[in-house]
Formats: structure tokens, sequence, C-alpha cells
């Protein structure tokens, strides 16, 4: 597809697009989205500062404000997702397409790093991912790695894995590392027991992959500890993405490279 | 000097070292300190997150807590630098050395990164430092590039001055970018006029230094920026370091280099 992020953003605002965002805008960043009410805000933020690898924050928006000014200053955070979820006190009420009625004038936008971006870095680098090859998501696990608290936010961390030639390791390692804002290097190489894995092919979130003889799991932290810790605090009201339906940024991959 | 930075901090806390902490504990972190009222400290915070390059957060406090636990988890920001300034209102009222009587409950402690760590890493590299070899403190300027606004806090980008040989701009940059939580690459290279610079020898903190034949001057942001940020809002509380005079942390300068 040759869409800019804008016209991509366009289409979904004006429901000709509607489903997930994964192979769209290539080049450009795509976002996790987290909303809660400026009361949580501070400490929320705070817990992403202390947790970078899971939680790198791409953009915030001013209080009130549903435009993501740094990162798509053209775009409108309630409009340009094409599918949203909606918490009251830690339960899903709603999956809309918008979020017009949902919208308060206390509520603040969180975009957080996903690995879309890391991916195809290793993609470039001709490292492929066995989750696209088999047509299924990322497998996900929560660790025995605990986060930084802040405040009321805390929990374990949650990691993607994806098994990677033996070959391969080092290189993954890093060319992830020139992207910290979008979970960077990995947190664990191997034995998935160490960080209280106990079964590969059973994830918490997501689907099981194959993992062949020569090949090394490797473990990424990952955008869903954030969502995750926050809904962990039953907060009044969040809003988040639907998974896979991700916020496209006008950002360009290569520039959230750190060298 | 071969003192831990927790034995430097005990001999600051009891009194036996009251001077600038330069010098000290190499290749351990050094941190600017703006303590605010939690009323400001989502913004704050959030103007550093938008601001990376000038408010690198190296680490928060807890509200209401003095002690900078991912840092340096067995000091007490209250008591553990030299010296300290406290404004009332964007005013100077005092500059004591400990802060027990200023301390209160819904202070939270910014720990900022700070130059003092990317130019050990250029000393490594042979790139010396003429302030240093001046004997004088570096060179500041405001600038024409101003910073990304959040909430109330707003302002120019204040940037320190380094001369550098011009073979060795390129290396200067390569050094420098691996370390983001401490100001990172340079914001500029050359002519400061682009960046609203009228007089290189008239700083507008700092001193001047000599610019000699076959070298460029280079420009990073500083963290002086959040406490003029800041003071510019005149909170009724707001308390930073005194100049020169750090806060030490436990953190590895190398282990902040990102790559």
């Amino acid at each position: 597809m040759t869409l800019s992020p804008d016209e991509f953003r366009k289409r979904i605002r004006t429901g000709m697009h509607t489903g997930p965002t994964s192979g769209f805008c290539n080049g450009f960043v795509q976002a996790n989205l987290a909303i809660l009410p400026k009361e949580d805000a501070f400490e929320f933020l705070l817990f992403c500062q202390r947790n970078p690898k899971a939680c790198p924050v791409i953009d915030v928006t001013d209080i009130g404000s549903p435009v993501p000014k740094l990162s798509a200053s053209g775009a409108d955070i309630r409009t340009d997702l094409p599918k949203y979820r909606v918490y009251r006190n830690g339960e899903l009420v709603d999956e809309p397409s918008d979020l017009m009625d949902y919208w308060q004038e206390n509520l603040v936008a969180f975009l957080i790093g996903c690995s879309f971006t890391f991916e195809e870095a290793l993609i470039r680098n001709g490292i492929p991912m066995r989750h696209n090859e088999e047509g299924v998501n990322v497998p996900m696990y929560r660790t025995s790695l605990e986060t930084v608290p802040a405040g009321k936010f805390s929990g374990p961390t949650v990691v993607s894995m994806r098994p990677i030639r033996n070959e391969d390791v080092v290189r993954a390692v890093q060319v992830t590392s020139r992207f910290p804002s979008v979970h960077g290097a990995p947190v664990h190489i191997g034995k998935p027991e160490e960080i209280g894995i106990r079964n590969l092919s059973r994830p918490d979130y997501g689907d099981s992959v194959t993992v062949r003889d020569g090949e090394t799991p490797v473990f990424w932290a990952c955008g869903v500890t954030p969502q995750a810790v926050a809904m962990h605090t039953k907060p009044g009201l969040m809003i988040t993405h639907a998974p896979g339906h991700m916020f496209v940024t006008d950002l360009k991959t290569e520039r959230l490279g750190v060298i």
C-alpha cells in the first residue's frame, strides 16, 4: 500500500478502513493507545518513564486534547483508529469505531511504541517473523520480571517471543537496540523458565508459534504491559485500541533510531 | 578520588564535603535536581518527555518521598547534595546545605541528566573540554530553538557550547549519540547565528571560552533549560541544586549507553 499516514487515517476516520493496521504505511511508526483520566496521568507517565522497555512513550496529548501534536499534528485520537476498547472499572463495556460518545475534557491519551516497528527493522535485516509466516498473532507471556511500580501502577512485565536462528541472535540484538522507543533490545535470550515462563507453547496472549531446531526464543518487552498494569487498577474509565488496530503516526521509523 | 557514590554522598550528608561535585566519582552519573509540588508534576514530566534532549529524565521520586529509588536507593535527596537553591514565586530566597526545613509531603524531585557524563565520554575519546582547560564554567546560551510546550511550561532551549577540532566533530557526534539520557547528540554544529546566538563571546550563563582556528563550535541541549522553563512559571515553591553542586547517582555512566 502506498497511502500516506494522513491518507490512511482519513480512510479510517470516514469508515473506509475498519480492520487491523498491520502492513499499512510501512516505514511509519504505529502506536498502542491508552487513555486515562488526568487524575491517573502523572503516575501512569511516571510508570512509563520507569519502565521504558515495556512502556516506551511516543506521545502524550495535552489534558482534554484529542490531538497527538508531536507524532501526528493533523490527527484526532477519537476517530483515527479503526477500533477501540472501552473499559469501566476494569470491565470491557464497548468496542466502538470512534470515541465521540466517550471523550471527556479530563482525558489524557498515551501513545506507546509498538513492536511492528522493530519487526520491520528485523525483516529488513533478513530475520523473518515466525508469527507472520504462520499467519497468527505474536505469542505473549506474563513473566516473573516485575515492573518498577509507580503509585498505584505495578505488575509483571509482559513479553513477546520470536524464534530467531541461532546465528542471527546477535544481529537481532543490534538491530532492535537502535530503537529504544519501540521496546528496543530484548529483555531475555533463551531459557524461558528463567523469566517464569513454564510452557512456551501456551502463551498468555496471542498464539503459539513453532520454534525449530537451531533457533533460540528471544523475548522483548511488550506494549501489552502498560495496558495490563493499568487495567489491574480498575480505573473508572480506560480506553485502549482494539488489538491490532493501532494508531498510525507521521513519524518515520528510521527517525527513531538512536544512532 | 576513589570514593564510591555512597561514600561520597555520606561525606556530603555529614558536612565533610560542601563544594562542587565535578571530578568526584568519575564513571558515575551526576544529575541536575528540580523539585516541584505535585500539582505541577504531570505537566513538568510531560515537558521533559517532549523535550528529551534538553530534559533527559534520570529518575523521579514518588510523591513525598525523598528517595530516588531507581538511581540511588540508599540516598536522600534532602541531604545528599552539597548546596541547594530555594525559590519562592520565582525569587531566590535561600541557598541551604540541606532541605530538612523545606521538604513537604507534596513534593516531587526530578533528577535530570547532566553534561558531566557525556564530557567524560568525549575526554576518553581524546576530545578535550576547553572550559576545563581554561578553568571556567561551560558557556551557555539561550537560543531561538523553542522547546515543545506542555501546559504552563514553555520557553527557549538553552544550549552549552564546546569548541571541537574540525577533524573531531563527527566523532563527537558519535560518542555523545550513545548517551541520550545525558543530553545525547548535539542540537547544532557550527554557525551560532542560525540558532539565535548573536555573540559567542557573551554567553547568557557560565563563562566565555576561546574558539581557536581549526575548531567548530558545537552546541548541546543543556540541563539549565528545564530549570529556566520551570522558573519562568514562578511556582510557589521550587528547589534546585546550586550550580555545579550536583546529585551523584549509583548509575554507571557506561550503562546509559544505548548501544
